[in-house]
């Protein structure tokens, strides 16, 4: 106990990942982590600032948090840092309008975001969306650009579900950068300026917070 | 002309690639390209000994030979050299017993092979094949192996059909190495080996051919 309020000392929050961290995703939902649906609540009564991180590219906020809440979990969707938003606000401040291949569940956070004549692509965990003529889509859009701009949301090689292991977008990204002869941007962890922005909306700086 | 004939000094035989040197591949078997059925009958009636060499896995031999035909071209199917018969040497060599992500049209060519209990994937132009249900399976048979053995069937970007430019081979190949942290073992051009097949087809030396 000594050990363990040293290292909490100066902490004043906590950063905790979703999937494979409080819950399992799968069919029908999926299922919560043993003890996962306690800590959270036990965190919630605490001093401490609470929020969640996560790279979950294939289902909106919204989507996510009602899953997560039939489970049993305390959240909100404005608790919750994803990628799309932060891809959203890149896409604001770049002037970019981009085409999409991604999953339909996620589609929605795009919906104040220009799509026409696109000057870029952003991809994410699309599933069964990485069709063929889906990626080739998205790679002649990229072909026609002078500069082309692929942001991927996160870069993971693949999950597990419950019907067995699945490829994520990292891999499909390679596919993209190989074709095109270019490199993806990375939007969501690890990269530094997603948990900044996670910390910033808690109020926090680094030292101040766990993960 | 000196120039010519002094290039062709010593030279005994002529290896041509096919796709976009011979033929332009499109919706109705395509079109021949402007001089070049001529210059295989003139290749055919001189003193060189002509072989074609060609990276196409969307198409067993049989079929690739019979568009041709069809287009005026002289050709016939033992004087292919394509990747999936030298695969499947390989594959009889090291006891290899392949799962398959490749096209249909190219399935007939791996006829003869065991593919019961799969301990390797080959990997070819496998077009609408790529789905991600496909890509999965593929992976999973990968992940499953104590040494993940991929052959891919050439290693191409992306090539150009009538209706647009298509994703080749290569860029799935990406994906999959990416997602298992392996590197395709690649059969074709440019491998070495797969040129010096094709000249000892034709009973030459690397110094005795023109390409």
């Amino acid at each position: 106990m000594a050990a363990w309020s040293q290292r909490l000392a100066g902490v004043r929050g906590v950063l905790l990942d979703i999937s494979g961290v409080l819950y399992d995703s799968g069919e029908g939902g999926g299922r919560p982590i043993a003890g996962s649906v306690e800590a959270v609540a036990k965190l919630k009564r605490s001093q401490l600032k609470v929020r969640f991180c996560t790279n979950e590219s294939q289902k909106s906020r919204g989507k996510l948090v009602s899953v997560l809440r039939r489970l049993g979990f305390d959240i909100s969707e404005d608790e919750v840092t994803a990628p799309a938003p932060a891809a959203c606000q890149i896409l604001k401040e770049r002037g970019l309008r981009p085409h999409l291949l991604v999953h339909d569940e996620i589609r929605s956070e795009f919906d104040q975001i220009d799509t026409s004549n696109p000057n870029c692509v952003v991809m994410a965990d699309a599933g069964d969306g990485f069709t063929y003529e889906n990626m080739n889509q998205a790679f002649r859009v990229l072909m026609e650009l002078e500069r082309p701009v692929l942001i991927s949301l996160g870069k993971g090689r693949y999950y597990k579900e419950t019907s067995g292991l699945m490829l994520d977008v990292g891999a499909y990204m390679k596919a993209l950068e190989y074709a095109c002869g270019i490199e993806a941007e990375v939007v969501g962890k690890p990269s530094p300026e997603f948990f900044q922005s996670a910390l910033q909306a808690m109020g926090l700086e680094a030292h101040q917070a766990q993960r």
